[in-house]
């Protein structure tokens, strides 16, 4: 039995905020637990923020601002966080980020942000994001959980976001069923499953968006989510360019 | 607070079975709950699926499995399901389904099926499946539970798979936010969830996979499944390929 539940009465946080600190004083930690924590609050804590007008868009963000319909501002704040961009039509820039995510806008972000005329870019290390916040809630609380930060990406082929993971520690993000046995015991096919992921997803099911509920507490995944190491965060889900079909 | 449990008990399914009886003598169905289905109990009991010894592989599909590595016949099976080849590569084969899906070798699967030699199809019209199975619950046990039924499809740039819904009745899949407005009241820019994905992702994290766990029980959900008539299915969720920049 999986219980999912969004963490009441965390404050508002800003840059230098102790984001661990906050969310060790809103919910009594348990062992096996996983917050899944919306990466907007950690990248407000981080200083991961810019201000539209300290922007100055260069040629190539004006051209695509232009085609897009787009602030040529927000279209180099883009620019600047992503290693390429994979594709552009329909309004929308998907990027591949500095760390390998493929997503709309490189995750740079005008909503949720803390006043207007401000960008929310994606933590520069979520992972190691993850492994910082969880090393300070162990401080404070005494115990370690799984912490997976999200964001909320688009899919091709099918319409609708749904939130992924873009951080964690404390987890292991894949689990590979390669090898094992199905219930009439032949071996199952190629599976390995995303449980970061599925993660992320079912924790954006227990937040109402409009409600300000960034942190989410899973309980009842222990046999998942129990390892005592940080693990190899979401870089493991990140599949190389080498064995991807579609960029 | 969301809950989600395995369904535990229920007999294995072979074609012509009355899946919602199964269900329904195994837990005590509430309104509000999201009943959430592995296709693969569907398939079975609709008879979707095919011996591989029947099939008579044509030229394509032997030159596709040379290509691959794989059995012509299932890759027979997997043509027979497809409305197109998108991707060939690494060993898989990505294609557009009847229903409009992208996925691996078009859902057909060996993994899980009753006999050895056999392959099970994805359900002829999950939306349909999804919406009989509903109408045969709210017969035999007074509710009419919300019904997702899912396969797990690996994802473009990303490792590992995860659940999606392949059909639903009686929910929104798409929630649609646009228009809305965000914690500090400004407009939340194009955000539509794909809540029936969430949905199935969230259902996985409560099956042991090698379980013979098939149905699962979402409660708490009730103000995004509190919806009397189906609703569209699934259908919403399928971006045609004119607003598609991946295929």
């Amino acid at each position: 039995m999986l219980n999912i539940e969004a963490v009441e009465g965390l404050p508002e946080i800003a840059a230098g905020d102790d984001l661990a600190a906050a969310i060790a004083g809103a919910v009594r930690l348990m062992p096996g637990d996983v917050l899944v924590v919306a990466h907007k609050v950690v990248s407000k804590a981080e200083g991961r923020v810019r201000a539209l007008a300290s922007i100055d868009p260069g040629p190539r963000a004006r051209e695509l601002a232009a085609q897009l319909g787009k602030d040529p501002r927000h279209v180099q704040a883009v620019l600047d966080e992503s290693r390429s961009v994979v594709r552009t039509g329909h309004g929308v820039l998907i990027c591949e980020t500095h760390h390998g995510f493929i997503c709309a806008n490189a995750g740079v972000d005008a909503s949720n942000a803390a006043r207007e005329n401000e960008l929310v870019l994606l933590p520069r290390d979520p992972d190691g994001s993850a492994r910082r916040l969880r090393a300070r809630l162990r401080e404070l609380s005494g115990v370690a959980p799984a912490v997976v930060i999200t964001d909320s990406f688009g899919r091709a082929w099918r319409h609708g976001q749904v939130d992924v993971a873009i951080g964690c520690a404390g987890l292991e993000p894949l689990e590979d069923w390669r090898g094992r046995h199905d219930a009439r015991g032949r071996e199952l096919r190629a599976t390995a499953i995303a449980i970061a992921d599925e993660l992320a997803a079912a924790a954006d099911l227990a937040r109402l968006k409009d409600a300000g509920q960034p942190v989410i507490v899973i309980r009842g995944l222990l046999h998942r989510s129990g390892r005592a190491d940080d693990g190899p965060g979401v870089a493991a889900l990140i599949r190389p360019p080498a064995k991807d079909l579609f960029r």
